[in-house]
């Protein structure tokens, strides 16, 4: 059925040769949407806010769109004084007050999804201004959120009500970096490209990638315990960072700003600080391991028949791709159909095929990797679990590819509706769950007639990482729908021991849901730790945690 | 001055073909001091059974040698109705109670340098019965000390006084496998090297490795944060380690068995266990991302002058062996002579250098690292870096390298006293706190005569991972000595931004000294952190943390 070996493997480089150097996107897709791996490197806000007055139009405040939130009564209410003492630590320059049009881009997500009405917005500019102002906070019982990029996908950083809202971007500097062992430190409002293309210059990179490396800042990656493309290859920030350096909701400084790769004395508190979203501290420095640059990076496109193939082709790639292996991505047809509903790509390959695998290998060697990969290609091809493969042949080729996987969120923002999920579960449960969902919402009759409010079920993801995106498209918001998916979803996900979020974090978003995830005594000890660290609940309120 | 290019990596050949085979320990090692790599895989305190009767004559309780310790007196002592309770929940065989012969192995460290008087021990064999012990025991105000396979350095695992020993060898059961996403999920007693050889049938491996692995456990390596010999390439336990089960103090059992490489559903708790050296909850299941086996391994020694050298050839193995890199270990020729003191092995080298370093490869293809080893070999020899350089041709002479590096701690065993330390610090201080060291003894008029007390400052270690072993050899423990060392090389690597404790963790040989590596803050949230979890102090008193 296929020609094998080196014939194979001619066939997917003339094949690359093909490849246009970049896919277009139809005009209508507005650069605010863009995933900034594709250039655009000023942070978001900055761009959101060119717009906010056409936004704040439209954009519905979280309370109103998702009813139930109650003001907690025990927080303050913003007074001239509390301004004019914020003015004391930050300067007038530092913070943003009472402008809508200025506030806006601080109150609002960048999928305008989520919306706050803080008036007032503070830029610290160093640590001591960070625990001036929380010290001051906690005893005058002013909710705070902190914010870095704001590029998250679940409200984590925007407030509910009238928050003070609390912005990292003026902590920027890189702070030292060891040449030797590869260990960063830096202030954790550093933008995540800016802290790679700086490395870059010696030989280093940041452990961590994602599509919004342009705008996001270290300090919420680490937050947020960002996985994205990388996690494969260099692991979860828990094990990569190193030291951290956090204001507690009382303003004590939690220097433990450690450049150790080991370091054995005592509780591993600044743990509990990643992935914590601002709930218990606010990250202000960051010290963190990175590898050597690679010299050589490969990527190559395959086309399979099934999930089945997908599982064969990851679990063989590991045996012969193994220490260059550094991503391995995949997506349905469907969501192939969704990026070309809304962009022009020139075809990569001739034929549709129902399953996509993305794989990057990262090496010292080109040449060696180029054997390695060459002959891992040959045996997926040889052995019918690829039915077709492109190689990229330069950089412009890699990012070409890259940017089909990277385009479906913004595909998908295009849509009228979309129910977005990030889950992770047991790999070959992974398409199962994506399957069942389909049938499951046929069933309901919301999806799979012209009329049906759900117009496609889109997946794609991190397969070594068991990481779905599932992205359910709709022509509207329903309330039949949503209450066919949820809590359905989060069931099936508990039921294969699977996590209603992978790496997007809680937020406001999935905090309700905590319970399908983890139980009832591990919640319980979670806000044993968040009562001990917030007594007073001022940091970040009305997320994370369950409110009962 | 060097023969270059492949005229050097001959010379590097034929000099390891001349290896022998086994380095031949002098008689007088004793088979329970040897580092459990060699081959001696039964757990370690039962050869240690074997001689307890002579021992014990001998031994010094640690009360009696560190004098300062008083038993915590709201902790009850064991009475015969809660032996009856105990037999209740484990059974007649699951105990061992009142026989001092018995109960020597388990009341004493491998190193017969703490001892305890504890007089009972109980082997549960279930979570569900580490629950009901720990209930009793909290309610009833009995102290527990957590025992694994009892080859920690720093008395963590033995009792001061007469707590109750746990000792987890009878659940050693492996749970289970993912073999697609390579994920272990097993009891917390299973004995490292049965784990690793276990995945060794199924083409994956332990992502630690240390000499103890014959005897440890991997819930006590999880509890002690173990670092070891391949933290370099596959990273800290705090990001392999995807879920725990745990019993907390009062007997709660936490279930955070995830199998899942993202999830980010609220607070890492299980990170707070990872390091906690038992005192906040007992570890009694684990779930872990293993490797897959590398099918190539090369290991190296180079002989170097100095250690810049050290340094100069550790930054440029990141760059040419990255990938494949897996070890980067180095000694001195004090740990040489040390080792050369206690046994005759035969040369592997013509000549001695200041330096050594070994260097280990892990990848998947053997042509690819010997290519990337040979050159990487060739270029530290055109240099100058390294002056001399053998290559070992078999897995013989692999493991005759290994057993070189590992047999230091042997060795020096056989002295009649040693002070031992486990520090981390920026790899450009390691061998500088070495070289003051040597001069702070000499100008303390303890070391450089021949009368002087101290005989010999050895040194080696991890330089990967900046962590030095400085080991003072001496004819006797001595007062002068003692207070010569500390707190002066505490206070040094303080200065220096190091930690006392690397990899060995606090136990009671560092709890008092914790300031030097935790701001009085940190130290104060991780008394929190143990009162909020063991309020009754219960699990493992005396140690961790400072007392004061």
């Amino acid at each position: 059925m296929h020609s094998i070996g080196s014939t194979a493997i001619r066939r997917m480089a003339t094949r690359a040769t093909r490849m246009s150097t970049a896919f277009t996107f139809t005009k209508n897709v507005t650069q605010q949407h863009l995933p900034l791996r594709l250039g655009l490197t000023q942070p978001l806000f900055n761009s959101a806010r060119l717009y906010a007055t056409d936004k704040e139009k439209v954009v519905a405040y979280t309370v109103d769109k998702f009813p139930g939130y109650v003001r907690n009564e025990n927080f303050k209410e913003l007074t001239e004084n509390d301004v004019t003492y914020f003015k004391s630590i930050v300067g007038e320059n530092g913070l943003v007050y009472g402008n809508e049009d200025d506030l806006f881009a601080f109150n609002t997500d960048w999928m305008n999804k989520f919306r706050g009405k803080s008036q007032l917005v503070l830029k610290p500019k160093t640590t001591q201004q960070v625990s001036d102002i929380l010290k001051y906070c906690n005893e005058q019982k002013l909710a705070v959120v902190p914010q870095g990029g704001n590029t998250g996908l679940v409200g984590g950083s925007v407030p509910v009500f009238d928050e003070v809202v609390l912005n990292l971007q003026g902590m920027n500097k890189i702070r030292g970096f060891d040449s030797v062992s590869g260990i960063l430190t830096a202030d954790a409002g550093c933008v995540l490209e800016v802290l790679d293309n700086w490395l870059a210059e010696k030989g280093y990179m940041m452990p961590l990638d994602l599509g919004a490396k342009g705008s996001c800042h270290i300090g919420g990656n680490i937050a947020t315990n960002a996985g994205g493309l990388r996690l494969l290859r260099y692991g979860s920030l828990h094990g990569t960072v190193l030291g951290l350096e956090v204001v507690l909701p009382d303003g004590t400084i939690l220097d433990n700003m450690s450049t150790l790769r080991k370091d054995n004395t005592g509780y591993d508190l600044k743990q509990l600080f990643i992935g914590s979203e601002g709930t218990i501290g606010v990250i202000t420095g960051v010290s963190i391991l990175t590898p050597h640059r690679s010299k050589a990076v490969n990527v190559a496109l395959l086309g399979l028949e099934s999930f089945e193939d997908v599982q064969k082709a990851f679990k063989q790639s590991r045996i012969e791709l193994s220490e260059i292996l550094s991503a391995f991505e995949f997506w349905d047809i469907n969501a192939l159909h969704m990026f070309k509903k809304h962009a022009t790509p020139k075809e990569v390959m001739q034929s549709e095929y129902p399953f996509y695998v993305l794989i990057e290998t990262s090496g010292s060697n080109k040449d060696h990797d180029d054997e390695k990969l060459t002959t891992y290609l040959e045996n997926m091809m040889e052995e019918g679990v690829a039915q077709d493969g492109v190689v990229a042949q330069d950089e412009s080729q890699i990012k070409n590819l890259w940017s089909l996987r990277e385009g479906f969120t913004e595909a998908l923002g295009k849509e009228p509706a979309v129910y977005k999920y990030d889950i992770s579960m047991p790999v070959p449960k992974i398409y199962e769950c994506v399957e069942d969902m389909r049938q499951h919402l046929k069933d309901g009759g919301v999806f799979g007639q012209e009329d049906s409010p759900v117009t496609d079920v889109v997946a794609y993801g991190h397969v070594g990482d068991g990481n779905l995106h599932l992205n359910i498209a709709a022509k509207r918001l329903d309330k039949k729908t949503s209450s066919l998916i949820e809590p359905y979803l989060f069931e099936w996900v508990s039921k294969h021991q699977g996590s209603i979020s992978a790496e997007h974090g809680l937020g406001v978003a999935k905090n309700e849901f905590l319970g399908y995830s983890k139980s009832p005594v591990m919640i319980q000890l979670m806000k044993s730790m968040k009562n001990i660290l917030d007594p007073n609940g001022i940091l970040n309120p009305y997320k994370y945690l369950p409110s009962s």
